[in-house]
């Protein structure tokens, strides 16, 4: 270490420090940090890879949350990151670190629900760690295969394209919302509870020829400014034109609040956004949402824009917050 | 959930869990659960894949060991997971874990060391994950390549293969020993802090024609009984004729302790223990330690004899403990 690092986590951040701790593009990645996953070539073989990590406290409540719904989310969050490579979820394996006084069945349920989750696409859990841990840490590393194609990567959005989202936007937002005043609205808290992602819609939007594709796991704006800023490019959301499901809109209603904002702001749904050139047919299950412009760094839009203004609401989880 | 499950995670204990969290062998995966690492086939090639999770307070303290050793420790253990399958490290994928107020140069020094560790055999950090977490949590997933060949797994020894082992045992348990006594022995301690592991004695080994291979990361006696009982066989350790090293002769002298007990129950050293066919020449660097006896199930041996005899010393860490 020959450069000084000052301050802490908290101060440098999540991206700060991952762009610190990952040094230039490595021989054997296609693709490094940076995408939603990497691809590895070796004489064997490319994989993709992507790994995710919940905590105990920090990313879920065992009060709110049951093992299933633990186990569903991890394995969620890292599975979709390879769909939004393009690529087809084959093999997950997970590190699994818990208090010694953790009720095995809990582990036991945890673990059941990673593999049903992983099963919803055809991957499997192959391998994994267990550890003591003074609170619950569940780590997935995700393993995809992209059967020949090339990566879509957040790079390749081009102006002019359209943007499309495929699954539910600020329903997770919505239902932490409406669970944090006690209210039920089952299909929200279910919603909060797991994501349902599509993770084939990942394969398919590649076949039709996605130009970027990315997670949507920090909120609509947050990921799309990923994508604007990969790609050198604005992207304007028609949010004014979209249509608000009835479960967003009756909660929002009841709560005064305008549903575009979970929509725009709310993370954790693992919808995929991606660009397609403008003449392109979207796949099944895509609808748009918005254009490319030329251009970047819009001033005081940071590259995304909703209906051709900055926004200013929420745009995303904070780590070390 | 249909079986109930009783206790902890501690009644339980680390393989019981992992028994019971993993179900059947899936359909992409070459090699599941119960070997060093698991084998993915998919449409796009092969990958060997495992991975390991370090804790503060668990496996490492931040008062003893340095970013730079913790670093190359969690580093360390899955790229010896993937060597001991015969394979080549290509690319690792890191969970960070930490709490807000960690310095960010700790985190970076640690990232650094990963990638160094990884570099020492060509591999490369490919992406990670960055969370809040109340300790710091390092999981560690690596990938290999296995060049064409097929694995070497621990159900291959047959009776009469030669047991050989390459690289240190006792070192890190001696290291803990000097350390825990506040005496000095550079070698020892440093030994503890980080394991120097020859990861291409892996696929070296393979070559020579291993019928089996693991990672020596329990303790002697303790990984060669997951040889034993994945092959079936009897492991006899012919350990009164084996050479100890000065450093570790030194200091159990002064301990008033039998060096061979470091030897046959230290672990953390990551030496690759292999069998061989008895007419192999070993590969560089490997030394016979034993051989491979008919029938499984010695009388209080379980798999594993020390010169012919029952071994009652220490076997291996345990978890949950």
């Amino acid at each position: 270490m020959t450069q000084r690092i000052d301050g802490s986590v908290a101060d440098v951040g999540e991206f700060g420090l991952i762009d610190r701790m990952v040094a230039g593009l490595p021989e054997a990645a296609l693709v490094g940090p940076g995408d939603d996953a990497a691809v590895v070539a070796t004489p064997d073989g490319r994989v993709v890879v992507t790994t995710d990590v919940l905590v105990e406290g920090v990313h879920f409540r065992r009060d709110w949350s049951t093992p299933v719904d633990v186990g569903r989310k991890a394995a969620a969050a890292s599975l979709a990151d390879v769909a939004a490579m393009g690529a087809t979820p084959t093999a997950l394996v997970v590190g699994f670190g818990a208090p010694a006084d953790t009720p095995a069945a809990w582990a036991v349920a945890c673990a059941a629900a990673v593999q049903e989750e992983a099963a919803r696409v055809g991957a499997a859990l192959v391998g994994g760690d267990v550890v003591s841990a003074p609170v619950i840490v569940l780590s997935v590393t995700a393993l995809g295969d992209l059967g020949g194609r090339p990566a879509v990567l957040r790079s390749g959005a081009r102006p002019g394209d359209v943007v499309a989202v495929c699954g539910r936007l600020g329903w997770s937002a919505a239902g932490f919302a409406v669970l944090s005043r006690g209210m039920r609205k089952r299909a929200l808290v279910e919603a909060h509870r797991y994501p349902e992602p599509d993770y084939a819609a990942g394969p398919r939007a590649a076949l039709a020829g996605a130009t970027s594709m990315i997670d949507v796991s920090d909120g609509l704006v947050a990921d799309a400014r990923h994508i604007a800023k990969a790609s050198g490019v604005t992207i304007d959301l028609h949010a004014a034109g979209w249509a608000v499901p009835d479960a967003l809109a009756e909660v929002a209603a009841a709560f005064h609040v305008d549903p575009r904002e979970w929509m725009l702001g709310g993370g954790e749904d693992h919808a995929l956004l991606a660009t397609f050139p403008a003449a392109t047919e979207l796949p099944l299950g895509f609808t748009a949402v918005g254009e490319v412009r030329a251009g970047e760094g819009t001033e005081g839009g940071a590259g995304v824009l909703v209906d051709g203004e900055p926004w200013h609401g929420p745009s995303g989880h904070v780590h070390f917050g």
